[in-house]
């Protein structure tokens, strides 16, 4: 089971990390998360260096497929040659994006005739490709899903977790970033622990 | 106005980057932000390299200093040499943790005759220290805070944000990042320009 989160220069910061961080909490044996893109390192908008773990091409062989967002989306829907390098298939992977990611799905043609999310800076511009966009944090039709704002990442998650792992596994997770109080109780403790335990991949927070 | 972020190996994403993410949408000339720790990178919890822009002891000369948490938490409370570059001054200077950054603030003797919060997982270890942990998302006492849960890190940002620039920057900042539909809407847009017009340090998401 691969997730792939796809990034580029000038990528929006929150958006990756979000992701990373709560699919890393995962701890199952066959669970590999990994960010590709078509460098080395890419520079997030804030100038945060981030290593990619592999080329775009692992996308295509990805079970899951995520794109984040940031203003590198406006440079990339016109790179024809970055776009032709994606062997997409809603068919037999999930696919999904954060805010203006979704500039990216209608650009490899994959939001033809769905509604889409986005954030509400590129709501235009999503329009533009002839899709109508809907004022929600999260619209899946089948494999392929949209979200808008930064926290709907959270959404995103969940959506695959649950599927490709189970609910259980979802509601922990995402129970587990919740503010104190806020959804998670300190007698959330002991369940925790089976995200943070010795062989965890995330350490205990 | 100088804010620093103190990590250190093995810390937890999301704390780092969600604060880091936040903080960098303030627009206002003197608004500096920065990651300190003891090396030129560090090593998230899950593995990413963070390369961090200061020493330790940028954080004294800080106007906010703010803790992140992770597993290194529980090497640094012993860590006397590392404990005794910090030179903090709450008369001076906010100071504030996320999770179980709240045992480097005990560590610090920050946290005496106050109450806290962090993590469930590291409620007892706090309790160590003789502080009393309340089973809330935040907790201010003058110039100091903690918080539990990686989104409790909002309130953290919200704090800071508007006593050291506004309650309009808190407002727009916390805005920007939730949900399409709870919290954030399409026709926020044009205010949202604020933080991502063509000076911002972030780009539009």
């Amino acid at each position: 089971m691969r997730i792939s989160i796809v990034i580029f220069d000038d990528f929006t910061d929150i958006d990756l990390f979000l992701m990373w961080d709560l699919f890393n909490r995962v701890r199952l044996p066959e669970w590999d998360v990994r960010i590709v893109g078509e460098k080395s390192h890419h520079i997030s908008a804030t100038g945060l260096i981030t290593a990619t773990h592999g080329p775009i091409e692992d996308a295509n062989q990805s079970d899951v497929v995520l794109f984040v967002s940031g203003r590198g989306t406006r440079t990339k829907i016109h790179d024809k040659l970055w776009l032709s390098r994606f062997n997409l298939n809603p068919e037999r992977q999930m696919i999904a994006s954060v805010c203006s990611g979704a500039l990216l799905l209608a650009a490899l043609g994959l939001l033809a005739g769905k509604t889409a999310t986005t954030y509400p800076t590129t709501k235009q511009l999503l329009e533009g490709f002839g899709i109508t966009v809907e004022e929600k944090p999260f619209i899946a039709h089948g494999n392929i899903a949209t979200s808008g704002g930064c926290l709907a990442a959270q959404y995103v998650a969940g959506w695959v977790i649950e599927k490709k792992a189970d609910k259980e596994w979802k509601d922990l997770v995402l129970k587990s970033i919740q503010p104190v109080g806020e959804g998670l109780k300190f007698s959330d403790a002991p369940e925790l622990m089976k995200l943070y335990g010795p062989s965890a991949k995330v350490s205990v927070v």
